[in-house]
This record gives C-alpha cells, structure tokens and sequence, in this order.
C-alpha cells in the first residue's frame, strides 16, 4: 500500500502564517521539537541548509584575514561580571552549571550566552605589542540563552551560530571592520538567502549590551514583521578597559585596543523560511538548497519503467555540478512525491516517463513559478545553471518588491498607530532619539526602532511621538 | 629591534616527553590553557588542524550515505538513565545544569557527555516502519566530561568530536556499518594522519558502556604508550530496547532496531603531534597542515629585498594548488623564521634570496629530514606535489617502523612486566579473557587490554596471568 500525502493538512500561509511556518517546518523535515525545553533538534534537512550557509559565509570571513577558533563552552562568573553592561544584558537568560564531576562547584559556570568575555580574557594574554595586532578570530559554535517562549529557529534556548572578534591598533581600523563585516551579512542575504532588507546603525536601547554601536540588517516577513538577520558591534575601548587588552604601539608607548563583534545565527533559516515558503511549502533558494533538482522516474507501465529509471540515472551524472537526487522509490506514488519535493523546497523537478523517453526531452518544473518546460537532454545541464540563477534572482525580486510595497514614510502619529494595528510593515518615521519616547511608542504599538534610516534628511523634522526637534528618520516595526 | 627566536627552551623529545608536549603545542600556537579548569582554548594555528580533519572525515561520511543534524547540548536527567550500563559508565564525569533563566530547575539538565540518549528518544519518534530505516545520523559536536587529570587535547573537560548514529532492521546490516566506521578512522589514521596502528575488538571491561561490542584504533606513542583513536561500537538492541526503536517490517511484524554508533575527537591531535615531531617542534603530515608551503624571501641587502618579496609572490601564485603562505614581515630575522616555521612543522619550506633569483632556482627544504634542494621555479609546482606526498608517505613509513619494533609477542609475565615497567610498547600475549586477570595485570603492571590481536590464534594457548586455557591473544599496553 502506498503512503498517502500529509501535505493537505498544511494550513494556508495567508490565512495563519504562525501555524504554516511551524507545520511547515516538521512536515518538510527541518526540525523538530527536543525533548528538552526550549531546544530543537535540526533535522538532516534543515542542519544541510545552515551546512550551506556556512560555507557560503566561512569563506568569506577567510577571505577577511580572519582566523577560526575554538573557545570553551563554560564562562567562570567572575568573567561575565567584568563588563557590566554585558553581565546585566545577560543575567536573566543564563544556564548555569552547578555541579561538575560529582562535586558542587566552589565557582559557578554559566553556558556562553556569546564568548566576549572568555576571548577577550585571553586576548589580553596573547596581545602585547602591534606585532600581535590586527587579531581577528571566529567561532562556529552551539551558545545557550534561556528563552520563555521558544519558537522553532527563531527563538530556541540553545542555537548555532558564528562570532567573530576582532583587535585593533587605532578606532578607525575597527571601523572598518565593523562595517566589512556587516556588508558581508548584507551581501550574503541578497546573493545566497534572495531576501532584501535594510541595514544601518541600531538605537541606544536596542545596541548589544557593552557596545559603542550596534550594525544590523533587517529583514521585513510575510506578516509585516522584522526580522533581525545579523549584528555587527563596535566595541569601542568598552571591553579592552574591562579585560585589560593593551598594546605597545610602534613607539614603545602604551594604548588600549579598539574591538568588535560580529554574528550570525541559526535564526537566519528562519527568515529563509517565513520570506520565500508559500502554499504548498517550502522555496529554498537554489544556493542553499541542499538538493537543487530532484529527478523522479514517472513509473507507469513495467516495460518503460526500467527505462525510466535508467534514463534518470544517466541524468544525474551529467548533472554532477549541482545538488542533484533521485527518487526512484516504489513505495511512494509519482504524486505523493511531487508533493513531497514542493514541500521541500526543492527549486527544479524533473520528470522522466514514456513521453520524456520517446521525446528526449525532460519534463522541468519550477518550484517557485510552477512553469513547465520540456528540455533536450543534451542541453539540460545549460538550461538547469541558467534556470537555477533565475531562480535566485526572481526569489530576490520578489523579496524586494515586498519590502518596498510594506516600507511607507509616515508623519503622524495616528497614522503610525493604525498602520501596526493593521497591515504592520516598515515605517519610516522622524524620531528625537529620546528614550522615553522609543519605550512609550513600544508600548503603544508594540513598534521597535530597527535602525536608523539609511536615507539621509536634507533638514530637521518633528519626532513623530513628541513632536520635539529630531535629526533623523528611523526605521520602525513589530519584530520577532 | 628584531624579535629573539623561543625555540632554544624546547625540552628535547626524547629528555622529557610530556613536557615536550606541552611545550610544542604552546609554542606552536596550537592551543593555550583556559581560564576554567579542565578546559582548553583551540587557536586558530590547532584548529586548522582539526578543519582539515573534518573535511577529510566528512566528505567519507556523506559517501556512506550519512546525514549531518544537530540534537540539544543539554541532556534531561531522566533520559540519560534510561540505559543502565550506559548512565553508570557516565555518572561520575557529568557536568549538571541545575539553574536556567534565573530559575532552579525542576529538572536538572545533563551536559551531553554523548548523545545516545537524547538522539535515541528521537529515533523512537521517527521509526515506524521499514521504509524509515536505516536512518543514519552524524553530529560535529562538543561534548562535556569532567576531566580532573587534564591534559592539553588528550584529556579536556569539554573537546569536539563527530559522533554517527544509525538504526537497521538486521543486526547483520549493523554489524556491516560498525565495520564500515572502523575502516574509515582505519583509512583516515594511516592515509591522512601517517599513524599506524592496530585496531579490533575491545574487552568487555573496555567496551563502550551499553555496548554489546566495541571496536578501536590503537596507535603506539613514542614513550610507548597507547593511544585510543575512534571507537566504532555494536549497540545491539540495548538502547533500542531501553528507548523503545521499533518498526513494522515488510510483512507488517513490529521489530526491535539494530544500532551502531562511532566517534573519533580531537583527541586525535594529540596523537598528531606525538607520533610525528622532533626535538625542533612539530611535524604535521601535508594533508592537515595548515600551511604546506611557507615562502620566506630571504632579506639581505635593499636592492634585492624588493625582488625577493616581488618573486615570492608569483611563486605563491604559482603555487595555488596547495596551502601556501609567504612570510615576509620585516620585524623578524630570516633564521627567527626559519625556527619559527619549523617550530610549527610546516611540511615545506621555499627559500627565496638573491642567488635563488640569479639562478631561477628554488631552495626547497623538507621537515621531515631537513633535506635541502635547488629546485628550477618553472617545474616547482610539481615538484613540491610529488614531495609533498613524499613526505606523507615517509611519515606513514617511520610510524610504521616505530609499531613494528615495539610490538612483541610474550608468553611470560615476569618478561611482561619488565617490559612495562621500561621501554613498554604493545605486548601481544594470550589471555583468558577473565576480567579479574586483566583487572590484575592493570594493577601489577599499568597495562589494560587495547584490544584483540587481529592474528588469528591457530592453536589455544595458556593465559599470561593464571595460565589457564586461552582461545585468543590480546594486545596490552598502558595507556593514555
């Protein structure tokens, strides 16, 4: 007996985007729950895209000049508490080891809610002159933040992630680096993820905890909400003042080392998700794929059925340059599995039957349009590369046009007001920079600044809640 | 000023092994001491390392058809304790979560010291039938054993390992991939490391706790001591009876699952270094090193200094096939470097001065035997490709050398124990398999069991201990 399909059970995207993104995930086989709370376990499906992302991105920080490490898991009290805006920002999300060996531990270890303070203890060791300098150091690791109300990739206690640290002689050179760091995130979002966004400099309130300033981009979902995508921290002299990381410079005199941080997370599979998925499923961007097209054989009739099979294999091998399978299971019908593929996001089908044989030419499906094509054989490796960058672009098209159509500029508060009560998206908006009026539209709205506008304003505007003098328009939004 | 070379307080290998150990990877850069005990800081020079490991390792996992996934790093107690010889044989070296978000924890949650447990009470969830079988499931990972005699790479409280997971419907066909683990640490020690060894079936007092079966790769140490590579272990249906793995097979009967699972860590490192350096540093095989070329433009006088560096650049380019650095910083002598390089066993060194631009010709040193060569640059790429594999081979074969002359076969224990007491070495000698002689021989002597002698015994032969009956001979030898 053939397997039925459990796809008609996945609730419409439009109608309850939280209850498909979560059923989505566990029928394609993503993720699913731990029997632990909080935590998730990343199925072979799901932990093969993050595989992607990584060497997409592992490269480039390579490229940087930037060196992989590996720091311990446990951070002793005593660290964490040196910077104290980074120990109040982290106090209340920690997993603490109590007991080791058998034996209650006369100190306390927390779980690395993020490495700062463990690195930068050590950084102090191994920096003492500009020799040692720039010291530019990534981590590709598991890290631990208590979370009361986890949500599948984008908010589990423990989750996967990259941190990069880096050490310098002068602020300027940091800078730098802050800001190379944020366009690699940026430039890996729109070339491999397909999602637009926004980036610039975040808030007072919302910075990293210890940091000077805080970069990000920001993703805008289906549902009007922003998605955080990265941050990219200039860490100013904070932490070099905390652990104590000087240099002597070329002159033999003294300085403390200007620092920052930057990472990436297990989040972002999130965001891939909620931005491209629809109906029937999943869309993964041909670059993170982890199966680019999927070859079905078309069994119908015993006598072309080894044919089928034959001609599929033959395909695959001349498909080598790409992340190609086959299914030629018995047990599972034709339809089930073209279900099945869509559901998984899997950007190109092919199909092979009686027609596709007499024919020499293989049936091609879209998953992101649904557009069919017969292709010859002899040229289907041309036509795959070619359709599999059309693929990419489109999904980025569309993911921009969504941003676009959901960011408005607005001047009055009432406007403000109705427009995340309803539709949600970017708003664009004058703000003083105070504080309090940051936390009272919070409170309001339940709208956050993301960042700063990138548009520059020609001249002083009202700030959109108290009406004082503000410099600069921010970008505003519900964020997950 | 230009920096003193450290070398010179390198203890001689052969003088004071252990503290020759601790010196090269210090020196080296390898690694360095954490501020929490027991734990270690991989830097970027010993990470590396263990990059090229995982690249070698994984891409023979992903042929045998073995996925990537991620399960929690937090462990229920309860889980943990539903194998009995397995929570046993784990008790004493756990790390325990007692506080999350600010909370006592009802539950006290484990720091995965392996992931049997929580990886299994999933496996219950996603096997039902045939068609879900095998499942095979790998993680890189770190894991937590509390450590009280640390020791850098060998012994640590936390280290990275990858550990593989896979469920049958037979125990033939597990039994089939327990083996296919073994042959492939058994390839990646012998063609990727140049370590020989010996591997086999472990005691049952060595064995892996919940086990029916473990297997091993034991390599011989230069102080003639034993060190564990990987073990690939027969689950049996222990753990699938503990945690309920059942499937319907093709005839709709519910069956129990067969399980193996198999890890090797960067415990492995530690093997590295031993085995290959010298008294200059160390001596990294050329398929993990992190730099397999190192071009230093010999600086002498200002008007061929700029030729030098101008030449070692097209050299490098050259050179893109392989791991290559150029050195050219001004801060250092040439003969700092040259120590320097060596100190960190990089395969091949490129010298570059004026007489190697007069004559076109490349000096060439190897590491492993010091041997210099001038080297024309326009055949220079496949010169360093065929010395490269030179010098991977030339290692394998002193390993070789270095098990075969400390290997001996004994049949009397007053032979055994002197033997253990000075040069030690493997001792290949008949035993009776009784736990209480091995438990003997381990006080009298230091010595367990490594594991069985893949020589098949022709005739019975008397246990070196209480020289009852024996079917089988043992290799024994103390260990690390």
């Amino acid at each position: 007996m053939k397997k039925e399909f459990e796809k008609k059970q996945l609730v419409k995207k439009s109608e309850n985007f939280s209850q498909w993104y979560t059923q989505v995930i566990l029928k394609a086989g993503l993720a699913d729950y731990a029997p632990v709370k909080g935590c998730m376990i990343f199925k072979p499906y799901g932990f093969a895209i993050w595989e992607n992302i990584q060497k997409a991105l592992d490269e480039e920080i390579k490229k940087a000049g930037i060196k992989n490490a590996y720091f311990p898991l446990f951070i002793p009290e005593k660290l964490l508490k040196k910077e104290k805006e980074h120990v109040e920002g982290f106090s209340p999300e920690l997993a603490i080891v109590t007991i080791g060996g058998g034996k209650k531990l006369k100190e306390k270890l927390v779980v690395r809610p993020t490495s700062e303070t463990i690195m930068y203890e050590m950084f102090a060791k191994w920096v003492k002159s500009w020799r040692d300098l720039p010291l530019m150091i990534n981590q590709w690791s598991n890290v631990v933040r208590w979370e009361k109300r986890p949500y599948l990739f984008l908010r589990t206690t423990e989750f996967l992630w990259q941190e990069g640290h880096t050490v310098h002689e002068s602020h300027e050179e940091a800078k730098k680096e802050v800001e190379r760091a944020l366009n690699t995130y940026v430039e890996l979002y729109q070339k491999i993820f397909s999602i637009d966004g926004i980036w610039n400099k975040k808030s007072e309130s919302e910075k990293f905890p210890g940091a000077l300033n805080t970069y990000t981009y920001e993703m805008l979902m289906p549902d009007g909400k922003a998605l955080q995508g990265c941050t990219s921290h200039d860490l100013g002299q904070n932490f070099s003042k905390a652990f104590n990381i000087k240099f002597l410079d070329k002159k033999g005199k003294e300085k403390l080392a200007w620092q920052t941080s930057w990472g990436l997370s297990t989040r972002s599979i999130g965001a891939l998700i909620m931005a491209h998925g629809d109906n029937n499923g999943l869309i993964i961007p041909p670059k993170l794929a982890p199966i680019q097209v999927i070859i079905i054989p078309v069994f119908q009739r015993k006598k072309t059925d080894k044919e089928s099979e034959k001609i599929s294999k033959k395909i695959k091998d001349i498909l080598k340059d790409f992340r190609t399978e086959i299914d030629a299971r018995k047990e599972y019908s034709v339809g089930w599995k073209f279900n099945n593929w869509e559901l998984k996001g899997v950007p190109l089908r092919i199909e092979i039957g009686p027609e596709e044989i007499k024919t020499k030419k293989a049936t091609l499906v879209r998953r992101d349009n649904g557009k069919k094509e017969l292709i010859s054989f002899n040229v289907l490796s041309s036509k795959i590369k070619e359709t599999l960058e059309l693929i990419q672009k489109n999904l980025f098209l569309k993911s921009t046009r969504h941003l676009k159509e959901n960011t408005k500029e607005v001047f009055d508060y009432r406007e403000f007001k109705s427009i995340m009560q309803k539709e949600k998206g970017f708003l664009k908006a004058f703000w003083c920079e105070n504080p309090k009026c940051e936390r009272k539209i919070k409170e309001e709205t339940k709208a956050t600044t993301r960042c700063l506008s990138s548009e520059a304003s020609e001249e002083e505007g009202k700030c959109i809640y108290c009406l004082r003098k503000a410099k600069n328009k921010w970008i505003f939004a519900q964020a997950y």
